[in-house]
């Protein structure tokens, strides 16, 4: 297989940008995702792959629910802030304000349009990131007008 | 749980679309789906979901290998073509035509832009659609100058 072909077909994959937030006991994490997809609908599963190293893993894995916050097409800058360390403050988490999902308690950021609450059953452990398969446990819509953002339109990318 | 609100909250997630096609022996199928995500850089694994009940599904169970061809963003006509059940005829599946992958055998429609082929290492079976994580194991690029068909902005979804 050509490393380069490889790289630039599975680039060609389509996707948004979310905040996955995970939440077990007192401690709260985020991150950046896009590697995200529906599986199923009833019952109404995601699939979600997160990188193992990260505090969001180590949290998922512990409580077995997260949270996907789906950024609007003009919230890339909201993205961005989750692409480091999680940091809480009150009620913000690396500077965002959040209150606790009603199924989970995972943080749902208030700015974002879109949000689903997820537990996992069913975890796929063979790479770099680990395969979660959740059903949908709750989900909101904030602001129905707004798109979602395309991963693709803002010169970004993670994949091949 | 709002119905509505997981409806919603779930086509929320941003997709692309792709022509899977899978094969065992000489039996081949191709499926349009969008419910796919990469899931590790190393190994370059992606995951789909697909619905227990169509020919593709059967020939992956059956072959542990199938391939994803990426529809580029005006080529939803081809797309549709294979919202139907798969006839192949001499070259050709559903009218379009393919040749066999290099490492599956499975079916790549030539006039699409990008493709890849996969071997299946997990499989969940849990919904209405059958979760395969798969290993990247060939990859293609026919014309890297077209853009990926973005399934919102067709005025099509599946999901919700």
């Amino acid at each position: 297989m050509d490393p380069q072909a490889k790289k630039t077909a599975l680039r060609a994959i389509t996707y948004g940008l979310y905040v996955l937030t995970a939440r077990d006991g007192d401690e709260l994490a985020a991150a950046g995702v896009n590697w995200l997809t529906q599986a199923s609908f009833e019952p109404p599963l995601v699939v979600t792959a997160v990188k193992t190293d990260n505090d969001s893993h180590r949290l998922i894995e512990a409580s077995g629910v997260f949270a996907v916050n789906v950024l609007g097409k003009d919230q890339l800058d909201i993205g961005k802030a989750f692409f480091r360390t999680s940091t809480v403050e009150g009620d913000t988490i690396n500077g965002y304000r959040f209150e606790p999902g009603p199924e989970t308690g995972c943080p749902l950021i208030v700015e974002l349009p879109y949000w689903f609450e997820c537990r996992v059953t069913d975890t796929v452990k063979r790479g770099d990131h680990t395969v979660f398969v959740a059903e949908t446990v709750g989900a909101g819509v904030r602001d129905e007008t707004v798109l979602p953002l395309v991963l693709r339109d803002t010169g970004m990318n993670y994949g091949g």
